[in-house]
């Protein structure tokens, strides 16, 4: 059995962020995911606006761009006489979302830790062997 | 005086996250970042590229939408006879970063608290009021 090695502040790849998915990392659908996420049973689609300042369009367009991925399901109805769409996170959306959310934990804390390293550590601003011109 | 209240869970913009700039929340651009936090004296254009697993004409692009934000500043130099490009976090980059980093910080141990809640106050999976159809 292998297993893949702790990269090394240095290595290769080591910023290429492979765990960071465009489709739930995008600002709006983070806002989205977020809302959906704290809330469990679902959120009509003017509540979901709302919450995340977007025009109908823009969330229309988000939604559809999740939906397409199977991280939401949206369904058609009624709240009295007034037709609804409700969107729900789907248990694979909620999946991958809190596992987006754990590589992005890792990102900001390991950035947050090297930024205090180098704070104590830091050189003079010029690189060594650096020659301008 | 008057201060912002801190947003109820269901304030509306709860989750517009005005906190997240596009220009250093891309994905790309998040890993170029990091690099250069990481690194006070800068990197050259090939450490980036590797580091970051970016073609020579996206890892271009992005450095330029990043100098012309004024969050890099970028050095043309040699190192030996090789001409070279040496990339570096402004202080103006270094400090928006850092605030980049909090606020998204924060948005991930929100949303993971907010996700813990429900998991044990969540009610069943259909919403009150709500019929099909």
């Amino acid at each position: 059995m292998t297993s893949k090695p702790t990269p090394t502040p240095d290595e290769p790849g080591r910023y290429a962020f492979d765990g960071i998915d465009r489709v739930l990392h995008e600002k709006a659908r983070l806002g989205i995911l977020t809302s959906l996420l704290a809330h469990d049973t679902g959120l009509v689609f003017n509540e979901l606006r709302e919450l995340c300042v977007l025009t109908d369009g823009n969330l229309s367009r988000h939604l559809q761009t999740l939906q397409e991925a199977q991280l939401v399901e949206i369904w058609k109805g009624h709240k009295g006489r007034r037709p609804q769409t409700l969107v729900r996170l789907t248990d694979t959306g909620r999946t991958r979302f809190l596992g987006y959310l754990a590589v992005l934990e890792s990102i900001v804390s390991g950035a947050l830790a090297s930024a205090k390293a180098e704070e104590t550590t830091a050189a003079p601003a010029d690189r060594l062997g650096f020659t301008a011109g």
